[in-house]
């Protein structure tokens, strides 16, 4: 195996992350991300998703939680890894990313450092390297999974109103919902707990929800939380 | 970033798969899986997931493949990424393994070379690095997933009885399944297209079926096939 060896060695692994928040634009949400703008070659000038190099003496996550507090200071509860991108060419040298992501609400969301800023993720300029077909799957894996885990749960205060949580999935999904609709299915879904209190404001008082929280945000598996 | 990228140079990126096939013990069925002994250190002699180390001009899966090809021989039809496990420690040296996973038809395994053999993949023995841990959560994942995708088709010829799916759905969770109850759900499911031929024998002909082949076995979303 020593071929191979050698040749492994000029392979370098670096994590990066993509943190979705969701941002209210006029009336309706979307989703965001920060980005980066990159300070040196290759791509230098261009935005890419916050990270940097594993070290020798880091566990992935810890990784992915140092390398995106430096770049955008935001500390998130949770990352998940997303995945492993590692196509030769899509860097001027070998490098596989291990990818997390996680979710975050806009008021957790420290104000962006110098070279970072937020964008709108369904409408990203040419970021560097392959982040943009990363932040595509990311977005692909968020909406494949608001159907069937309470991820929508990442972008909601602890308790909030259906029209909250409708608004996340639209957000989400990118399309709208049928109000209606949207509260039946909810409510025979039974993952919300009704609370005693109401939002009152300029429309009629809404019942606040919360989530059952015997229920994890994102199921890990047997993996090492 | 001197001190980081050279730190980098010092981690190692291997590549291993976890394949899952079906085998009929008496009268159930069983998920296995091979491995490979290793006959070098570390953990010269233990049993270990099929891989090895990622070459400088290989894509992921690519290196996935043929390091699987070369150890056990077997050729799968697809390939799925599982995680990228890269704990400090799993290893002498610092190693990411970036695992993929995929189903085979037992008529498609072929016979084990040597060092290699099936195991019954909830009755493992302790295997090298932190190999005990990634079959677990394979696991998981091959049952959490086939509760919303086709991935039962992996295991399947392209006509089967209902009693064939019942069989890997029960092979997969673990325990039985009312027959009444599954064959409402599947015919009410609508992922199944009956086919005119039967299978006869010592029981009474049961009518053979086989999937949309609109329906992707696994959707990879927006990533290269």
């Amino acid at each position: 195996m020593k071929t191979q060896t050698r040749r492994t060695d000029d392979v370098r692994v670096a994590v990066s992350t993509v943190i979705f928040t969701l941002r209210r634009i006029g009336d309706t949400s979307q989703v965001a991300l920060p980005l980066v703008r990159r300070t040196r070659d290759p791509f230098e000038g261009l935005w890419a998703l916050p990270g940097g190099w594993l070290g020798i003496d880091e566990n992935l996550e810890a990784a992915a939680s140092r390398t995106l507090a430096e770049t955008t200071g935001i500390e998130p509860s949770y990352l998940e890894q997303l995945y492993a991108f590692g196509d030769v060419g899509r860097s001027t040298s070998r490098v596989v990313s291990i990818v997390y992501w996680a979710l975050v609400r806009q008021d957790d969301a420290p104000a962006a450092p110098e070279n970072t800023a937020w964008f709108d993720a369904t409408a990203l300029p040419l970021l560097a390297f392959d982040h943009n077909q990363i932040v595509d799957y990311a977005l692909w894996r968020l909406r494949n999974k608001v159907g069937y885990s309470r991820i929508a749960h990442g972008f909601l205060p602890d308790e909030f109103t259906l029209a909250d949580l409708r608004e996340v999935y639209e957000a989400i999904l990118g399309r709208r919902l049928d109000p209606p609709n949207f509260r039946r299915q909810v409510e025979s879904s039974g993952t919300l707990i009704p609370t005693p209190s109401f939002r009152t404001g300029n429309h009629r008082p809404a019942r606040l929800y919360r989530y059952n929280h015997d229920v994890e945000l994102a199921d890990r598996g047997p993996l090492p939380a």
